[in-house]
């Protein structure tokens, strides 16, 4: 296999590489250590160099998104706390590709987007092969792999008398989605349908949670999504948030303030840690 | 001034060229005539070579598309007609690169999208620099110009109980966002909130309005899509269509059917049009 977790860093003769990290290696540690480095690209697939690389700064796993494609209330208890009816497909919006950021990276906040400001802890999806009208049982095929997503979104842009309803624009300022710290491969994460997730904020629990408890698995949004549809490689699949997020929290005391942290980690992936700068 | 209408098109010797038409010439029958190439890209922008071409084929005038942004209920009358409340701010929502066809291709749909299709006649605005955070005062100063666009939408997707009310996976599918035939520079339409516009199916007039009916205008939505969120050189802006969509006509008998052809013309651009192809 050409990488069990995908690591794109910068290297102590500050160039940008691909690595491989075993699986089980705490990434947060990682800078200052050796890697092996692998050469290719998402898109073109990677294979090893025999070369070891030392690893100054962990940047965000993929170089460039092609689109985010988001899943709404994806989870049973989110669908209740928003007591949302339950669709017969999966809710999905967009999010430009400017909205990435690195797992460790500062969120800057626009002025008009900070009032009610709210984290979305989730498995993000990234596609390694461009398919269309893909079938559930074949769809992991197509899977790079996983890595963790915050989908921070604006809420005040985002409720329905402000936004007609639609859930994008309150997502996709720059940097509105964090993802990292690597990219887990499908033959280490078998079965994306049980990891257990936490999301903490100044390390206080907000959402705890196991993929097991997704309305429509991975398989089943990759199949939605490719339908008649050109799903293309480096496309991140953000899959949904549990629940928890601060906007059902009472009187609205859990949005993120200026110089908050928030950490969401996956099991079998790690965690990505940001902390939230509102600009002036 | 580099060109006043860009055209895309495949030359006498097979290559993919661009051009400049003078204001006035009908696109329609443009096979078979000269034009003057041009040198460059909607990123770096564009030359002259003084040099003529010989048209062959017309291409969808952007070779790429970064994303569509797309405005929905941007205009009085369709606001009325779907009985939508105005929004304090555009209404937003995206479609994918691989949404973009050529301004006469076939569109080719989906069987699961097939019940319910729908057109919208939609004035599109290109990004031609890359910019964040532009004032209305600022915004046409960023574009590249200005080309027809058919915001095509499967209604059986859009339903609120079948989408949970996002209206991007509807709008979706490849080639459901046929934009040409050419765009058409600033510098010509000084002005794009006063320009007539049709849409027609199979020959019989669908819908009839001015840009004057917008709701936001061009400058304001490029003002409110670039707040704190880059929107890239290349992007596609469907600003909104007008009312006498099909989803309003007295008993859905509106919906596109295999074979028909829609037509959609802006006055100082010209027209695009696309036969509807239902795949098996």
């Amino acid at each position: 296999m050409a990488f069990e977790c995908l690591l794109r860093f910068i290297n102590d003769r500050g160039e940008t590489c691909y690595g491989n990290v075993p699986r089980g290696v705490d990434i947060a540690s990682i800078v200052g250590k050796e890697v092996d480095a692998l050469d290719g690209s998402p898109q073109a697939g990677f294979t090893s160099v025999n070369k070891q690389s030392v690893v100054k700064e962990v940047l965000c796993p993929i170089a460039e998104v092609h689109i985010f494609q988001c899943i709404g209330l994806n989870y049973r208890q989110h669908a209740k706390e928003a007591k949302a009816t339950i669709a017969p497909y999966p809710v999905v919006f967009s999010k430009p590709p400017d909205a990435r950021a690195g797992p460790y990276d500062d969120v800057h906040v626009h002025r008009d987007a900070q009032s009610k400001l709210d984290y979305e802890g989730e498995l993000t999806v990234i596609i390694g092969k461009d398919c269309k009208d893909v079938n559930e049982d074949d769809a992991l095929n197509h899977v790079l792999g996983y890595a963790v997503g915050n989908d921070i979104s604006a809420r005040n842009f985002q409720a329905k008398e402000v936004s007609g309803g639609q859930f994008g624009y309150a997502k996709s300022f720059d940097r509105f989605a964090p993802i990292g710290p690597v990219i887990v491969s499908p033959l280490v994460i078998k079965d994306p349908q049980n990891l257990e997730y936490t999301t903490k904020v100044n390390g206080e629990l907000r959402q705890k949670t196991n993929t097991s408890d997704m309305i429509w698995s991975v398989r089943q949004i990759i199949a939605h999504l490719s339908r008649g549809t050109t799903l293309r490689a480096g496309s991140a699949i953000m899959t949904g948030t549990p629940s928890g997020v601060a906007l059902f929290m009472e009187g609205g005391k859990g949005f993120l303030k200026h110089g908050d942290v928030v950490e969401i980690e996956v099991e079998e992936i790690g965690a990505i840690k940001n902390r939230i700068v509102f600009d002036a």
